[in-house]
């Protein structure tokens, strides 16, 4: 399980909060927010048997506001986090990345800097294209492909439960036939 | 009541996490993280009844790795998140700034961009030289000095609740000791 807590705090209530997601809600693996640094993360990093997934680029509407803001070295921000991420956090093994799916090309920079570190995905709706440009810039590592609204939301009648049921299960269907298709063309190629 | 909260999530649950500390726990103010931009704020902001408290610059040790980031035109990401907040984000007047008080200069700077705009000041121990110099750093608009664990955690003995009063007291009286020095030395200027 993974809970989407997004938390950022100073040290000692970050230990609390890390405290309070991986022993008393027993989730797998947490959100966390980078905006207060590593000291704020770190409760976190420090639980190797857990996955720490770090918010890079963020899949809303303002997402790109702070997180693309271009630096005095000419990275943007999230590439920033990014490499900070593969880089410096990463000590335990247990860090992943939030990575919006609402730009691919942003997907496949971050794919660059941090090699096989999974990223995950969120903001997948049933768009083919959309999906088939993530997957694809996604290859080279992990890569956990989030549909959350399409799914919760498929239907407002009784048929809710079969509903939901055909779209998550379209979208399995469409992520595994771009993968088989880069399976064909590229048999040697990474895999998602 | 300020809730701490540090709230930072995308639209839909931001909504909720908004009525959560505004509604459901009655706070008159919480604090939230910029980094998914101006959408995921907008539901905290769009309150004008309530106080909302940007984190700017944090007091604590890592604050620094991701809010003093240089940016292509020289500025820091904080003073960037500053200029944000006193240009675009207020348009109800009911937003506040977090702004550690362990940098008066910083401090400074961030009372420059923003003019009268509240500033909120964690951090403060019994320091009466830093304290001086964050006072002084923060006048010409609002100014609310926060003293969390020095007063918490004044005694661990029976004698809590007075040793408790006791730096609270100190402390309250040590800011006023600066506000008078400059209203004596400054008394048309701004005070705080």
């Amino acid at each position: 399980m993974l809970l989407d807590a997004k938390r950022g705090d100073v040290g000692t209530t970050a230990e609390q909060y890390a405290a309070e997601v991986f022993d008393r809600y027993g989730a797998d693996a947490a959100t966390i927010n980078p905006y207060l640094g590593f000291d704020a993360m770190a409760p976190f990093l420090d639980r190797a048997d857990k996955g720490v997934f770090i918010l890079c680029r963020t899949s809303n509407r303002g997402g790109a506001d702070l997180q693309n803001l271009v630096l005095q070295d000419g990275s943007l921000l999230y590439e920033h986090v990014a490499h900070q991420a593969a880089t410096t956090w990463n000590s335990n093994e247990n860090v992943a990345l939030v990575t919006g799916a609402t730009q691919p090309q942003e997907l496949a920079k971050i794919r660059q800097i941090t090699g096989e570190m999974t990223l995950l995905l969120p903001g997948i709706g049933a768009q083919g294209g959309e999906l088939a440009a993530s997957v694809k810039a996604g290859e080279g590592g992990g890569l956990i492909v989030s549909s959350s609204r399409a799914v919760l939301y498929a239907s407002s009648g009784e048929d809710f439960a079969e509903a939901a049921r055909q779209v998550a299960e379209s979208t399995r269907d469409e992520i595994n036939h771009y993968r088989d298709l880069k399976a064909k063309f590229a048999p040697d190629g990474a895999m998602v």
